[in-house]
């Protein structure tokens, strides 16, 4: 591995990071404040849970020579405590190792959308534990994995037998994370109290701006290098990040009349979402093009989503799932041959076994994804209940799980600042109101 | 190209895509809250607006050979859908593609802030569109294209032909930023309702942080690759953000007696503005002068500003122009013939020609910028009102053109936890107050 | 240094600027909201601070060849002005040289914790000039500044005649902010208010989560290039944060029954702290339990800090440094020969003098940090109060110091939109409410 790789893909391996304290504010400011500290603990700990599967079995899963030459499931042997990567291999191994962490934990970050403001919190880390072996891992594998004869390494089954098209994660990322995010909320059931509308949209534009410069190094570190393709896939990522903001909000100005923040920021990530599948094999302008109709997929299946009782909170399946098939449907049949890729969409002339190569990944890919997850929430549900109590709900997940709120009013001031004519000067108890019933603080409470 | 300028310029890339949550939050945070999101859409859609432009035509305008070869404007046709870029030409192309739609985006976005809590959406978008083709790009080709003569193509006429030094868009992007902005606060009319108090300087700070971080991007970016100069700009732009924060406490300090955080936020932009031109041209002592020089520069236009009655909401030109023409006059009397740009300053014996190449520079930046913007709007004016009414003023913008609002108080809890012993379960409307009219979701609101 | 390597320490340096908005979110989010703007002064202050005392002597205190070849302080004329990097030595040394303003100016910012609340803003700065003289300069030459027969330099003592294991500033950087930060506060001694609950764990989270990014940047910066080191030590960072969230988890599990957010960011920032001096000296599972050990460290620090009345306000001590210590004795006893640092910990057979060479390391730091801390503290102290007057700290400091609140109320419009039927349409006077006595803009507001 080149020095100047190196130098990328620790870039990329840092930019990626911005993708959590990102995700965990665009889902966060979605939702009601009660809510909001559970979701910021969902997505923070996707991290740790990571770690720990990672380093445990799960890069082998993933990266591991496929066990018995079937393309179905990594070595799960072969990184054991990441030990054979701690000498330098020349090829960046562990750094590499990081950055798939990285992947796999902003995946089952995702997921966590579809249990908002509902899930106990012991049983979220054990779910995750579970999704990273049983879902994430052989679907990364199928889709991760090449195959290197010489090497004598089997790699998985879609990628190199079906050999579907998808660039930095199309299905394993965002597919996966949207069916299933779907199945643990249809598991879950719906919150008792519905839906809630975003308690402060300025986090949910900051988290979306992260993200939107995290997607730069995880399409661009996924190029493998300081190269052309990687220069190549961070532009056509900008561009469906453009096209993406465009259809959404003219799909909201057509329907509703009103373009809202909201919208623009679901459209720049559903825009990034179809982009990303396709990012080395489209134009770009196709890479606008399917920014935008990954929006508008987007768009339309949140609409649809609302008119049914599934109470997928942050509507992680229209915008990674619907959008993510938007982006491998848009290389099937509008693919550039003069992109990196050199992929020529059906449309366009191209190889005609694209129209079943592609489909059969997102295929495997959804029911995988939806069926497992299902299975595994659903066996943790036979088990004992996952979903927190009624009255834990109606408390507020923050308050009744964690015995914290995301905003304290007694120091806040809102009432504004108290003058030193006020009668007291301690703002705390003056500000106090007398509804308010203030929970104390623990003794022992950690800060 | 070499392997490692393309990692540094990936890099640059994704650190100015930092530039736009960052300047959201930061214009967003100095607004009333009812004028937050529309600020948020006019920055975020300058991203899309932008990369449409561009892709179509708007980088030819720039970079283009000069159409006749007058050195006036780029030929629109050279870069039509970015095709040209499609194909690795060595030089990086296609991401200096991505990296101007990022220096014109952002210029935009800067413009936004003169158009704080009064224009209609659609017209900014419209706007943004004839001010991209119409203002940036004549004036970043006349600064940013280099005559090539080997190659036969003919650059802008400001760079080669008066020679002015500009190390990294103090003219194309901040000047103009700066008299642009002013010049459609001036069109549009003040605010009814007056300028509001900053209603979350929390969002402002860090928006300021996210900036500072870009701008190692912005500036380090343009020394075109991982070299010494990139080195030496980064430094000095950190050395300037430093002397501006100093520079405007201190004025703070003798003129009210108290400095604050946003002068102090407002210090560290204008420092960073004063080094752009100059980020190459001075020492590193003479870098924290500049940056000082900036802020005390924008502090002075800001308080002349404030007795008058031109609503330049967020101060874009005392921050943005009069802190632009500082750092370009600093290099005209003080460069340091030891930086890399080896100018050396008049008053330290240089070339007496920069006393009318820099300040002609400077005037014919202004001048255009103002000027044509102007223009642009009032002629945008008289076909239709491209301000909105005042009712949908006193409204707030968000709630009149978005029909949304930044925080939603039922689902914040901002009155307190409510605890089991409460009378009731469901905090939502166990906290509406009866003097709280709230309206209604619509019932296919998008998310 | 090699043009890869420049890009690799360019993006380390930017990422390193993501800690001081970091800083000041994970900070000010932990504070009451009267107490919020002052201490984002301060961490902003602290880059300022440090860039006027570096570029006139500071860098040379630090790097600077040991005057009188003692070992104990570098030679303050050496980079005065910067004067000697402004041409290219071909060795980065302009960008160490702003890598290294970083490093110092978080280490003073973290001290800033330590007076939150209390500390006059002009003593602040006073005392930041003190603290790099003569805490920090000695302190971070005797650990970063390396022997060079060859060239004839002499470094510090500890690195080179103790030859203890650091690797990226566990003693220079987090000791020493922990021990310093806990000697401000006790000369100070406590908020009259007591400690404030966090008024928004959002904005920590945020905090924390950019530090976490910067922390690559850091650590990985340290490396000194695009090479296997910094690939290693990105990695180890990631899985000690991994292992950081774990272990706060789930002692406040045991502990109290329900993890927290607040926990789960201290222990992050804590497992960070703990591979800081070991990233380049434990396996993949040991930068894990480092993390983890690291974490339970901070989280015992802080329960016995709790029961004393000392307002460490921000667990600086307990959070940098009890996990720093944890950290390089973690090296000292487990250390792994197969890491990059090859150096062997006593409990795995390794050489039996590290037994004294890392806790002389801890307790040089300690005791220089917290006596020259105090000294200083003690002494401005004597000469007038450093510390606001009760009047002042009881309307908040905010207010008092800077005239300014974080959140203005009459903006937010936190009581709801008002509607087009309600009966006023000015926002502002509508939601006054009458208890509320809110100060007058000053007249010359600067903005």
């Amino acid at each position: 591995m080149d020095v100047a790789d190196i130098a990328w893909i620790l870039t990329a391996f840092a930019l990626v990071g911005l993708m959590f304290p990102g995700l965990s504010l665009l889902y966060g400011g979605m939702l009601g404040s009660g809510q909001v500290l559970n979701m910021f603990m969902m997505v923070m700990s996707s991290l740790a849970v990571t770690t720990f599967v990672y380093v445990l079995y799960g890069h082998g899963l993933v990266l591991g020579n496929s066990l018995g030459g079937l393309g179905l499931i990594g070595d799960p042997r072969e990184y054991i405590g990441f030990n054979s990567l701690i000498e330098d291999d020349g090829a960046g191994g562990i750094l590499w190792g990081g950055f798939f962490i990285l992947f796999a934990a902003i995946s089952l970050a995702l997921v966590a959308s579809g249990a908002a403001g509902r899930m106990k919190f012991g049983s979220w880390l054990i779910f995750g534990a579970l999704w990273l072996t049983f879902v994430y891992g052989p679907l990364a594998h199928w889709v991760f994995a090449f195959d290197d004869e010489e090497a004598g390494i089997v790699g998985g089954w879609l990628v190199n037998n079906v050999g579907m098209h998808d660039f930095a994660g199309g299905t394993a990322v965002h597919m996966n994370a949207g069916a299933s995010g779907l199945a643990l909320a249809m598991v879950l059931g719906a919150r008792r109290s519905g839906p809630t509308r975003p308690h402060s949209l300025p986090l949910t534009l900051l988290g979306a701006g992260l993200i939107v410069v995290g997607w730069f190094g995880f399409n661009g570190g996924t190029a493998g290098g300081a190269n052309f393709l990687a220069t190549y896939v961070v532009v056509t990522s900008l561009l469906a990040a453009g096209g993406g903001i465009m259809g959404f909000m003219l799909i909201e100005k057509f329907r509703n009349g009103k373009p809202t923040l909201l919208g623009l920021v679901t459209g720049m990530i559903a825009g990034l979402v179809a982009i990303t599948p396709a990012a080395d094999a489209v134009s770009p302008i196709g890479a606008i093009i399917a920014g935008f109709l990954g929006a508008a997929g987007a768009a339309w299946a949140i609409s649809w989503k609302s008119r049914h009782k599934i109470d997928d909170s942050l509507d992680v399946f229209a915008v990674h799932g619907i959008a993510g098939i938007v982006g491998a449907f848009f290389v099937m049949l509008f693919g550039s041959a003069a992109a990196p890729a050199g992929v020529q969409g059906v449309l366009l002339g191209g190889d005609t076994s694209l129209l079943w190569r592609e489909p059969l990944a997102v295929v495997v890919t959804l029911t995988w994804a939806f069926g497992v997850t299902w299975l595994i929430a659903t066996i943790m549900t036979k088990i004992y209940d996952i979903r927190i109590s009624p009255e834990d709900e109606a408390d507020g997940i923050d308050q009744s799980l964690h015995a914290e709120s995301a905003y304290d009013i007694r120091s806040t001031g809102m009432f504004g600042a108290t003058s030193r004519a006020s009668e007291s000067r301690r703002p705390v108890k003056a500000e106090a109101k007398p509804e308010t019933t203030v929970e104390p603080t623990p003794p022992d409470s950690p800060k």
